[in-house]
Parts: C-alpha cells; sequence; structure tokens
C-alpha cells in the first residue's frame, strides 16, 4: 500500500533533499510540496536536480490537503505555532525544524532563550533518530528531525556514553556550507567563504541539547567550524575517558552498539586513506560512518563520526523515522551508497 | 528473473561506479568483481562508499566463473587482445574501455596511433549510447562503453547534425579531475590540480572520432580543459549554422530529437542560475542536461551537454545499454537524480 | 618623491586590491579610503587581509581631500556622472568602472543600451591597457581601467590582429567568482556556486566592445562561464587563421608583440603540466600568461591569455597606467609573482 | 650591502617558496638553486609562477659555490648528515627540515624514533621562530627552520603558557594538501583528496615536541586533519586554564605578548565574519593571526591560531629568522599581505 506524503516549506535543502530520496521510496508518493514564495512555479526552479522527475508546481500551503505523512520543513520557531493545523491533516508528523526536539521546555529556554510555544507538546513528540529511540518511534504520531552536528556527537559518543566511560568531552566539528540552509547571507558569498575556515561556533552551541537529552549529562562541549565543502559533517570528539581503555574493548562497545544498526558503520582501520572516518565517503547516503582511536600517552579516545549533514543529518534520518512509524522496511529509500570519488 | 553480473578491473573508478548503481538494480545481483593488484582485499579498500554493501572480496581475474553479464574495465588495449575469453563466460560483454568503440579499423589506426588487435570484432560491437544505436543493443552481445566527452559532445549536436545545420563545430570541454582514473600522477597532485585551469587537449582529442561515428562526417574539432571539479563534463558547442534558425526552431529539433528519452533533459530556459546545463546538477546521476542559446549578432548557435563522466559517460550508459540488451526496463537501476547541492 | 594616492570606494574587491598593492609600492603613500556604507569603520572590516597594515578608517567620500592620484571604484554609470568633481581633486584619475573604456558614445549606446552621461569627457580618456596605450597613458590626466575579460582576450589576440591573420574568434572565457564582486546575490552561495561550470553570459558580453576597439573590428564573440575558483580568467580563443601559418611563425609574432613588455609571458612550451596559460600560476600577481597552439588537422589557432582578474584584469593594470602616467618606474609595486602553490 | 643566498633542494614547495620571497628582498640576491632531479632544467619548471621572474636554471648540489646565506630544503634526515659541509660553504646555515628543531637527542630519538645522525650539532643550531628565540637568533650560524602546524600551536599558546595558565591543551589543527609537499601519493590525487576531511594524525604529532621545547612541558595533544585547501593551518587549541580568566585578561596576555612583534596580529572580536583567524586571510603572507574567546559555561578557552604553512610555517619564518642573524630589517621581503579574496 503506498502511502502519500507531502512536504510544507518544500523550497529549502531539507525539502528538496526529501523530495530526492522520497522519489525513490518503494512505498511512498510524493503528494503536495509547498511554498509560499514560490507557488505555482515548477519545483525544479528550487531544486535543478530534480527538473523532469516531478511534474508539479509548489503550491501555497494554505491550500495543502490530507495525507499520510506531513514533513515540516519550515524555519524553527514556526512549526511550534502551527502544529495543530499540520497535527489535523495528517496521521504523521515529521517536523525538521528545532521546535520539537527537546523534551524539556526549560532545557529550550534555557538554549534557545525564548520560551517554547506550546510546550504541552513537548511530551508528545518523539526525537527523530532511531540509534536512540526506535521504540518510542514505532508509535509516534509527531516526530522531530534530528540537527546535524547533534546527530554526529550522539553518534560518536553513544558507545561510550553507553558504557559509563565518558568524564569530559570537547567535540570539534567541521562542517559544510549547506548547513546553513538556502538563504543567501554575506558570510556565504562565494569568492569569501570558499576555503574558509570559520570558527562560527566556538563554544556553547545548541546542538550539544540534543545530545545531552539522548545521553545523558555529562561535561559535553563543542566547538564549530564552516569548512570548504557543501555537504557534510565530521564530529571528532576527545574523549577524557573515566578509566583508560584499550582498543579492543572500543571495538567491542561501538560493535554492540551498532551491529544492528542498518547505517551505521564502524570505521576504525589499523591503515589506509579511509582509516577513519570522512564525509565524503557518505555524501549522498544515509550512512554514518563512526570510528575511533586512542592517543596511547594521555589515553584520550579520539571518537569520530561523519555524516551527510542533509541526509542522515536531516532528510534520510526522517525518512527513516517515518519507515519505521509507518511500519515499512527501515531502510526503504535510503539504500544508496555514497558517492565516490565526489 | 535476477541477472548475474561480474566485472573485470573493478577497482578503478568505472568499476566502482557500476557496483554502486548495480547494488540498486532491481534486477541484477552482483557476482564477481576482479582486481589483479587488490585480490583478496575488501572491496571497500579501492571504493570506501560501498563498506558495509558488499561482502565479498576482489577475486583475481583468472579466477572468474561464467555469469550473464561481463563488464570490462580494463586499460585502453587490453579488452580487445583477450575478448574471446571474456566472450566465452558471459552472453552479453560490455567493454567500458576505448577498444570497441569505433567500426573502422581504419579510424581506430588513424586516432589511435597503432593497428587494431582484433579487427574482425570491430563489426559485431555495438556503440552503446542508446540515444544513438537503440535498435541495434537489442541484439547485442558484445556492447562498446562511451566516451564521455564523446557522449557530451554527441548530445549536445545530435539534433543540429540530423538536421543537417551543422557547417562548423568548435567545441570547448571542461572535465573534473575523476576522468584521469585512480592512478596517481604528477598532474593530479592536488596543490597543483586544485583550481587549475589545465587545457590538456588543445585539439585532436580521440572523443572526435565517435562524434564523427554517430552523427555523420563535419567539421569538428574541440578543446579540453580540466578545472576545478571530480565528475563533470560540459560541452559548449559552438555552432556555426549553414543557415540561420530561431530559437524556437532549435526547440523543435531539440524536442523531437529528446521527448522520448528517458535520461535526456532540455535545459533552455530564459532566465534564472540554472538556464543552460551545468553538470553540478547532474552528479551522481543518469542525466544528460542539453541546452541552446544563440547569439543574435552572428547566428552561432550555442548548444552544450552536461554529464557526470563516471555515469551518463561510463557505468551510467553501460547500464542503460546493458538493460536494453537483456530486455529490462531501460531506465532500471539508474533513476535516482542527482545531489543539490554537493 | 612619494605621492599620495586616494580611493573613492574603497570596500569593494578592487579597493581592495589597489589598497594590497599600493602598501608596497615604493613611490606612494595611501592617502585616503572612502565607503559611504562603512564611514568610520576601520578598513581591515572589508579587507581582513589588511589588519594591522593600514591605521586608518573608511571615510566618507564626501570629504575627501586633495591628492595626487584618485582612483575610483565606483559601480558603472556613477563614475561618469561625477566626474568633473573627481579631477578638481587630482591631477591623475583613474577610473575602475566601465564608463570611460569606450572611445565612442555611439558604441558606448550600443553595447550598454543608455545613453552615455557624459559624453563629450571619452575623447580624454585614455584606455588602460599599456600593452596597446602606453605612449597615450605618458600624458593621461584621465585614464579608464580595462575589463578583465576584455585584457584577457586582447592579450591572446593581439599579435595575432597585428599580424592581420584573423578571419574569425570565438572566445571561451573561464572566470572566478570575484569576478561578480563583492555584493552578495542568489548565484553566488556557496552551496551553489561552488563546483558550478555557469554559462552566465553565451554571447554579446560587454567586453567585447573594448577588444574590438583595441585591436580593430573583426568577427568576434565570447561564452563566459563561471568555474570553480575565486581570482582568474582564462580566454581560449578559437581564432580561423586568413592563412594557415605554422608553430615557428606564431612565436616571432608572439616574441615580437610582447618581447619588451615587463609583465607578459608567453607560455607555449612542448610538453609539462603548465605548458599553456593557467591562471592558478598568475593569482597575486600582475603578469598575464599568454600562449597558443595550432590544430594541426584544421589550422585553427587556439590563442590563449590567463590573467588574475583582480590584478591584471583590474587594479594592477590601473596601476601600472598610473606609473607611466606619473613618469615612473612602470613595474613598481607589482614585481610580486603568483603563489604556487595555492 | 646586498648578500646572496643560495638553495639546496629548490625544486619543492618550501624552495619555491623561499624564491618567491627572496625575489622581492631589498638586501638579499638568489644566488645558486639546486636539484638532483633537475638540473639544468629552468626554474620554472618545478616553480610556473617564477617563469621570467628568474634566469637561471637548477644546478647539481654538487657544484653550489660559497655564499652569505645557504638555506637547506632537503628531506628530513639529510641535513643532518652533511651539514659540516653547508657550513663549510656559507657562514649562515637555516635548515628548513626537522632534523635541527628539537635541542635534545632524547627528545629526537623518542619522538623521530632514530638517533640523531649529529647530536653534537644539536647544541649549536637556534630554534627559528623569532617570537621565541629572537635574542638567540641575533648571533646564529646554523638556524633550524620551524615546523608549520608546531608554530601555529606555539603562536596559539605562548600568551597562556608564559602566564602558567595551561592546565590541559588538545588542539585541533586543519591544514592544506600543500603540506605534504611536492612528491605524489596516493593521498594527494585530487579525485580522492578534493573535498577530504582526513584525520591523518589523530594524536602524537611530532610537532607537539617542539611545541613543548618551546613553551615548556604542558599536558597537550594535538589532532591533525588534512582539508580542501591548498595553504593554510588553522590550530584550535582547547584549554582548560588553572583559574577561570575573563576575556579582558585574555586580551592583556596577548597584547602584552604580542603587541611588538610585526607579523602577528590579535584577532578576537565581538563579532563579523572575519572575527577570529582563519588562514584563508594570511595565504601568501608572513603573518600569524591569533584569537581567542572563552566558553562561558565550562571557561574553557579556545585559543586560535592562523598561518600560510609555506609562509610563517616555513620559509617566511625562515627569512625573518635569517633577517635577525644578518642584522637586517626583520621584516624586510616579507610585508606583503595576504590576498582577499581568493
Amino acid at each position: 500500500m503506498t502511502r502519500r506524503a507531502s512536504i510544507i516549506g518544500g523550497n529549502g535543502y531539507t525539502g528538496g533533499e526529501l523530495l530526492r530520496l522520497l522519489l525513490n521510496h518503494p512505498d511512498i508518493e510524493v503528494g503536495e510540496v509547498t511554498s509560499r514564495s514560490l507557488a505555482d512555479r515548477p519545483i525544479h526552479h528550487a531544486h535543478p536536480n530534480l527538473r523532469g522527475c516531478l511534474n508539479q508546481s509548489f503550491m501555497s500551503p494554505d491550500e495543502v490537503t490530507p495525507c499520510d505523512v506531513l514533513f515540516l520543513c519550515m524555519p524553527h520557531g514556526e512549526a511550534s505555532t502551527t502544529i495543530d493545523r499540520w497535527q489535523s491533516i495528517a496521521p504523521l508528523v515529521v517536523d525538521l525544524s528545532a521546535d520539537f526536539r527537546l523534551r524539556s521546555a526549560d532545557d529550550y529556554q534555557s538554549w534557545y532563550g525564548v520560551p517554547h510555544p506550546s510546550p504541552d507538546r513537548l511530551g508528545t513528540a518523539v526525537y527523530g533518530l532511531p540509534e536512540v529511540t526506535r521504540p518510542q518511534l514505532a508509535q509516534a504520531r509527531l516526530i522531530s528531525g534530528v540537527g546535524c552536528n547533534a546527530t554526529a556527537m550522539t553518534l560518536a559518543l553513544l558507545p561510550l556514553a553507553r558504557a559509563g566511560l565518558i568524564e569530559r568531552v570537547i567535540a570539534d566539528i567541521k562542517v559544510g556550507s549547506s548547513e546553513g540552509g538556502a538563504a543567501v547571507n554575506a558570510g556565504s558569498h562565494h569568492p569569501v567563504r570558499s576555503r574558509a575556515v570559520r570558527t562560527y561556533s566556538p563554544s556553547g552551541h545548541r546542538h550539544c541539547a540534543e545530545v545531552l537529552q539522548s545521553l545523558g549529562e555529562m561535561d559535553l562541549d563543542c566547538t564549530v567550524s564552516a569548512i570548504e565543502m557543501v555537504r557534510g559533517v565530521l564530529c571528532t570528539a576527545h574523549v577524557q575517558p573515566k578509566e583508560r581503555v584499550d582498543h579492543k574493548t572500543l571495538w567491542r562497545l561501538y560493535r554492540e552498539a551498532y551491529h544492528n544498526e542498518p547505517f551505521v558503520r564502524i570505521v576504525a582501520d589499523r591503515a589506509g586513506p579511509n582509516r577513519l572516518p570522512d564525509p565524503r565517503v557518505v555524501v549522498g547516503s544515509n550512512f554514518a560512518d563512526v570510528g575511533f582511536t586512542i592517543d596511547e600517552r594521555s589515553g584520550r579516545i579520539i571518537a569520530l563520526a561523519a555524516i551527510d549533514n542533509l541526509v542522515k543529518g536531516a532528510a534520510g534520518t526522517a525518512i527513516q523515522a517515518m519507515n519505521i512509524a509507518l511500519g515499512l522496511d527501515e531502510t526503504a529509500g535510503l539504500t544508496s551508497p555514497g558517492l565516490h570519488p565526489a
């Protein structure tokens, strides 16, 4: 039985990525795609890669009709004030903004600096990272998408956190320019963004809140730098462990955590140019490559995770979560590997 | 009925790309993948994007067993001296080298500078560009892959050539670094290749021979430059027409030529950043974006075609040709759009 | 004797480049630098590379005081309506916009689509390309800067034009993103501009007018594509000669034209990765690398020129012209070679 | 009085960079440039940016004649076995390899894994980082060049180390491809190196030894990643301070350390795209941009330094040290700012 999926705010990068993936999903038919600014314009106006793949045009969000799944790709702060309307249209809503990621209204206020507009809904939303919340997703009616940097941090650290090994973490995160979205700004101007190494968030990034919610409280901070790439996140987490562990133990912990995960690959080889995770290898795919190594002098663990921010860090994980909630094969529509070289 | 496809010389870029695409082909099972230098090493050693997607290792080409389709990804000049062996193993052989692209042994000698090693086979091979040779492919037992630059030139010019409009063509071709293959050389060293604009073939490129064979004799030359990208070919053909034509006529000619082609999209808008073909839009996909414009002063036609050299310019078109020869849906395994942005 | 040079509109890329070069000019002292939008802000706000090199801030253009040389870096169309004021302030004015490039008001109207605002001044301005107008520059009071694409085309073709060899030219021009200036636009957004190959001017580019003015009327057109680089222009001119010439003759013609030129280097080697001009080799320098090759089949000449659009295509040539007009060593302040690798 | 400087092993990237800078040095004349593999070939064969700037060819190192300064750009391990010969040729030798960076033979053995070939010389060499060893450089006869990553770490941390503030440091270092030198290898192949984020040294990088020698023993480790750029190093040092400090104190410490340093700029603004150091801003220049910020939650100090690895991280600092040893203006030949945009 094919389900019909529509997208609110489909003209941005996550909307385009949802479309790219859903077009090849065996159980999904693409329904309506809205954009207030591009209403009545062909979809390939915003997503030139989809030219010829979709006959429809963008429609106004005011005209959207009922469907089986509704993806919300709106600016942060909008979904939470209009959520009633969307839930009245579809039995399953997946919101890709940051509005429903945190369960606690206090945490939201603390990290986002404003009160949450609909705190009563926070309890009903399920954080859509299957590696953390798979059981709850099966029953979800409202799923929150994930933060891309949060996803990389969470997947790098999850096996260590479960083992209670983490004393302290500093994560250095490198991201591409698509993380900033489709809107132009002075910092995204090609002549100055090209080959920039811009430390745009030296500390206190909001995505930390999601990691702490998923893994439990810990001494965690991160520094985020924009580098020359379009897609991709690499989290390099410098972990001070509570006790010294060896390489074999780490292999065991990561294997235990991930051996049943369809989209997490452990990359911790002894040698070779691809012995540790590199986002270029997963671009276009839903894979998260996770790896680790140990500084033999100090015992510091270097835990890494590489994802495509628009796929495993946004649209891909949203579809994976949808698959679970709809009772479909969890990997449906998501099996394409990344491009190499690219 | 699933067919079994094996690959000889699967450690290079076209081999990796065949694997990436065949893994999601609904009617194909990946059989053996050979590499003499990497025998017994896991396939992800050469293709890190496929880690976890394939359990097998490379095997020696000496041990390959019968299969339904055999793809040959060997250096130019090798397939033609060993073709008997491969045809004894599989009823359908697709050679991605340049060995069987030209029908005429004289042309081969003229463009490649050496006599063809097995001229008797030239008549039996079918040039595998469906837009040109679809009828013959249905019966083919030996299919030749296409040259990537040739494909871009042929698809840009085909509607004009069929209409007998071409007086003279100079094609300026821009290519990415993956066109040079997986072997390291002084010119591919990142510090000197990065942002290079290297005119590596100012004139007389061999791929012209394929274009002339497909479209008929004409006054054609091309200049090929390597620019900063990994995948992609843009052919910008400067066409002096035999008579002046208008934009509407060009639309008609291109539409007639391509309206039934599943992988050719006409991109000739009046405005917008994507109004003409750009290889970045087709990266990872089997699409060829073809467009045109006219210099109103001189009447010169600028005909463009953008492809991913590893997909529509190599592995994708090879699979498309295989689909036709096997009687499968021509688009099977090839429906993923490109990545945007990327 | 040190001369004082001021800059009107110094917050853009040509203004920044003038500053970078003038700071190391032995005979020039940097005077005032104006910017209406950044008045009173430190200059490194716009030009972070100059932090610590200049103590002054931007000032309002209304407050600029007399100086020896005034560079105008204003949007096209502004210098020509305010030129009286600037000439009253400085005995030598160098305008880097397009306003005074064409001598003929008719040509201006034809290529720019509007009447020239001060046609009487057109006769007094000298086009500031020393390789073409050196004698006139010595007496100039008003110098026009050059178009970057025009400079590349002119220098590639000048020896052939002087020899009366050109039957017809199509120039394929590849440019970097800095050519678009410092203002953000939808097309300059890094995620979509990165690795783009965008044919933004398929024909009829305005810079052709400058080439025709410098070299004489000819059958000339150009196609301009934006590629992945920040600085650089490569002109690849496909020249149909009036008669067939050999390589030796071309060497003679180019040597005759350029052997006394301090900033033109002939790059036409027989082999090697750098045998033909490549803009990456001249980035940051005032050199123009000029080369050529012949298609032996057709006799077509491929003439190339590579420049840094912000230096030889703008600020560097402006300073070179100023040096001549001031009677200084023509190369003063301009002797730094490009960066390699970079 | 002009001094004559020659270069042994001048065909690599540091050799090319020395030449680029020395050509515009007011007090230096370029003498001989040797290369065993390229002997008798023109220098622009290796350094295409210098075409036309130097008339000479590479010569064999066996034929080098006496000069005032000799720069050694040989593979690690070679200078230390041949140092007698070079010191007999020139009263001042500057070795850009790692051979004489560490004063202690034990440290050398510990970090490089082999005994030092000429331990008796270690005491006479002066580590050539003027910000640390300026007084000793004035008398030096043998100067050791610096490690590029070491330079970035040292300059980021020096004010904190002098203040005794450092409890523990983890430095995340991002580097460009030129750091690997001019020799081709599998990892430097453009299709796989482009946009790579490759953690090539997760811990225990040798350059740490230089930092500890310069700043004193501390709990220090670093992780080095190769990213998409050609030139540039950004060190992001995560510093756990012994006591909590505020922003104003950091400003004071950095200003005290660097206000007299001609090539260190403090970049620690409150806002703006360039508020913290970014290597793209210093490319081509001898500047080190140093900055800092504080994580208000944890008190962690994020200390950053950005350099061009080939200039401030190699050839530029070597010339700066030479200037001091020769009694010249310390900034001679090094005053060009970086390129922006580029």
